[in-house]
């Protein structure tokens, strides 16, 4: 405890690397706590499943 | 908000595209609010990766 | 299988129930199955616990 | 999109501001995109709901 | 590292401590690793917010 | 009801279908209800998509 979970699209190693930590220290900073114990599970998503407004992300023009 | 996730074994991209649609429709007619605010996340599961009474789908005989 | 989870703000038991049936008749009408077998499980949040843009919805000033 | 989900113990509302606030910088200082798209979701776990090592933390004797 | 959840009606709080010790004990005995990493999250769900076969639980009649 | 999920690093599938009997048998045995009603959804996480202590387990070093 806690967990942190986080669904987004695609991103590279460093950034899911750098994002880790900076979550971490984000949650340490506000909430306080042992660093150690905080767990993040990232969940990379595709944008054929992922839908906003009704219409999948993968499927929008713009 | 609100966000709808679907955990559900692998469909077509059709399927997932009408799917992303009715759902955000049903939610708009029974609950209200505004339809660009509704997120869906789609989860595909391996059959081999979900059970019931005990047993994992892909090895139920029937 | 499947499993359709709906995180939202709070509504009454009447547009829960409404949800349900709607939610469940559209995933059959796109995705097939058979409908006793769809799960709904509906999270209520308070705007205390929800953010967007970095603010919590309970503080939004609008 | 993203999702960003937090279950904690409880915290008080002035730690949550700051919570949402941090975690949406991070996650646009480390991942780019844009900062209202950023959903947060925060949810409370009671001591008598989480356990480790086979052992609820609320009967944890240290 | 693992994280297990249950989503499930209410229970007391014995069967909650008993659940939470037999599904620690029993991920070790399948799936090895070290007992202090299991974490387990129990979510206690209303009746009013659980539907199967598009029927909310608790206006089901049988 | 209930749902039961696991998040883990992988597996074998000889050890995901030793685990799914023994997680529903446990829960029976605690908790009782209908052994076939027990859902249980597996998902494994990459090492990459996993840290504790704000560093991502595939980079730690030990």
């Amino acid at each position: 405890m806690p967990v942190i979970r986080v669904e987004m699209f695609r991103r590279t190693q460093e950034q899911k690397r750098d994002l880790a930590r900076e979550l971490t220290e984000a949650f340490v900073r506000t909430c306080g706590g042992n660093k150690d114990a905080i767990k993040i599970l990232i969940t990379e998503v595709d944008k054929t499943n992922w839908a906003s407004g009704g219409v999948i992300t993968a499927e929008k023009q713009n």
